[in-house]
């Protein structure tokens, strides 16, 4: 007998005959005498239709009111699906933040959770009733009902089966597992039937919208084994295997690259001939920070006559505020002119195996360069080496990089 | 300054433009200097949306999931109305059955305030902070979000009124008022400036659905002075009067009848020669009340030849099961035919002063005989006679009545 946590999305919850296929999955490991909790999101679409309504309202809305409305979509949900297991015949009753409680931090919009109160729901657990929690949503200091910002149910439900030390927490999704690429772009992507939670958070922070990052930490934190299936597998009962989050330990046959991703939410913005003299990177990227403007890779050169540029990522989303904050300040950071290029995207290898191996940024390059696709900017962490390029040449690297690394076998 | 708690029903909060008209509503009481604690109900067609997926989920459904799946539609309309103070720029939180809290007993579905801990709300107003409470919406013992059935918010409103020592408790409804009869089809009816208690219980339960019977007893219980106005009054800020329900005595010139209403929501039964000795009666509303049929009017009368016929009405909807239920039983009962009618609808004439007046009823009578319309079943109280008779002289016995107790004068 094993403790599951079972997390099903938004569009695994999209309408009654979903939700009824996801009761399904519960009464299954019911039935093998497992015990289960699932966290559920709110039904696809809601969710949008909520933060619309608190803009409509207020568009400089209070944060404790936007989790007032916005939490309800994961409340109809767990009374859905607590109701639809009770038509299985399988015990089962809904949980809200307040209730268990989940208690968070008091950053209305974007909580933290601090700590779970499991003890109820062990005892509940224990009487084989399966406990259905409402993602997303928490309990503040104040009383009031907290949210945990987009994709927050992955938290909910990670958090949950740490607090309960559960055997596993599956997250059901739209997607049946971590690919080695986009197979909408690259043919050959094969489904990875394991990852570490290093590769995992790289990958998901890179664009593979699989996990929230921030369950994936928490995982890591506190050990808890996490699974990535679809909700739409065949048959109910065919158990087809999704991708399993592990330590890099419980890997047997460690891959030098596991995945190659890409990321289009880039744009760069080169300041040429900026003033050679100290602080001026911190005079750069001081007041974008200052305004949440997310910086990601930086590269700065220094030509043979002593100039300087600059080059550095943001967010798509950001790039007009970041060159508004720095035109203001030209004169002050005394750059000859700031150009920016929103037609860039990232592509980045990720891989445990490159730890213990040289060369692999080499061939990186060279199977690039020998494309003829030109590298603007280049950025590596200890599992991961990514490259800014012109958007139009994404398909062909992916592609290119997929095969370099011998990701295309079956 | 004055403590008020204002109500808004559905329709007066069905999108955000209404929404704000409302909270234009509140402000204006604010700018006087007053406090104001809201009820808000579901947006309009919110809660039926919620019903069906609960129904579609489990026709079966427990209780208590029902109330965490239609509770949040009351939720969404307490946030937004919130936000949308705050962007008028008057201090306003909202606050659910939990945090209050609103302590309900555990019938969930049509539970029953218990107790509303006012302190800190009294608190929030004192702060002249706008203090949203979202209506219909309780906390059992258990811990569990209840709900106080339809119509619930008004039942909030006053309970809300009682506890905070309110000086009025402002009904916005998508009616002006509460009229002599249907203006629809009473051309004459004119918009009563007062109504006593008794009254408005009587209109109410025979179908002037303007508010929850429940909340007028609760008003009446504790003398908190009830006024039923329109959200939908011409520019904001004409403060059109509506209809004040308060006590007797607060009521200058009585009239001898106040409203002339109707239901259709009626159905005849008639045994034909039931077996006349002790206890037939109890055997036949029995099994009735246990099937939670309501009965209505009853008439029993024993012709010359010693047989007896029993006549009552049951409503619309339990037509066939109060068939069902008898037929069953119809050697124990001894009737010889059952005849049921659905075609028949209730007149009511309601006034507290019929209480000091004789002849009232005959006036009715003679009324309607005039007409050549034939009554089937006459009832009445102390403030109220209704007679059954053929549906399709409804409109004609309510003009008629409208007249002969002077209620067409301008």
């Amino acid at each position: 007998m094993a403790l599951l946590v079972q997390k099903f999305g938004g569009t695994s919850v999209a309408d009654l005959d979903r939700i009824a296929a996801a009761a399904e999955k519960a009464k299954q490991e019911v039935d093998r005498g497992h015990q289960v909790a699932m966290v559920v999101s709110a039904m696809a679409g809601v969710t949008d239709k909520l933060v619309e309504l608190t803009s409509g309202a207020n568009p400089l809305h209070d944060a404790r009111e936007y989790d007032v409305v916005v939490s309800t979509g994961e409340q109809v949900t767990a009374g859905l699906m607590a109701l639809k297991l009770q038509a299985l015949g399988v015990p089962a009753r809904s949980w809200l933040g307040w209730q268990i409680p989940i208690h968070t931090d008091d950053v209305h919009g974007r909580a933290r959770i601090t700590d779970i109160s499991s003890g109820e729901l062990r005892q509940r657990l224990a009487d084989n009733q399966v406990c259905v929690v409402a993602g997303f949503q928490g309990v503040g200091s104040d009383n009031r009902t907290t949210t945990l910002g987009r994709g927050g149910s992955d938290t909910t439900a990670v958090a949950l089966a740490a607090a309960l030390g559960a055997h596993r927490c599956d997250i059901y999704t739209d997607v049946d597992g971590v690919y080695t690429s986009d197979p909408r772009i690259v043919k050959p992507a094969r489904r990875l039937s394991r990852i570490t939670y290093e590769e995992m958070l790289e990958m998901a922070s890179l664009g593979a919208k699989v996990l929230q990052t921030r369950s994936v930490e928490m995982a890591m934190k506190h050990g808890v084994p996490l699974q990535v299936l679809s909700t739409f597998g065949k048959a109910i009962g065919s158990d087809e295997p999704g991708t399993l989050v592990v330590d890099e330990e419980e890997i047997v046959e460690q891959e030098l690259v596991s995945g190659v991703t890409y990321s289009r939410d880039e744009a760069k913005i080169t300041l040429v001939d900026v003033a050679d003299r100290p602080g001026v990177a911190a005079a750069t990227f001081g007041p974008l920070a200052e305004a949440n403007v997310n910086v990601d890779m930086i590269v700065q050169n220094v030509s043979e006559d002593g100039s300087t540029d600059l080059t550095f990522t943001v967010s798509r989303a950001d790039l007009n505020r970041a060159v508004g904050i720095l035109t203001e300040r030209q004169s002050e950071l005394g750059f000859k002119r700031l150009v920016p290029d929103a037609s860039v995207v990232k592509i980045s290898v990720v891989g445990v195996g490159m730890r213990s191996h040289a060369g692999v940024a080499q061939r990186m390059f060279q199977a690039v360069a020998d494309k003829g696709i030109n590298i603007q900017v280049i950025s590596t962490s200890e599992i991961k080496i990514s490259i800014l390029i012109a958007e139009e040449f994404a398909e062909l690297a992916l592609r290119t990089l997929h095969t370099t690394y011998g990701l295309d076998k079956p």
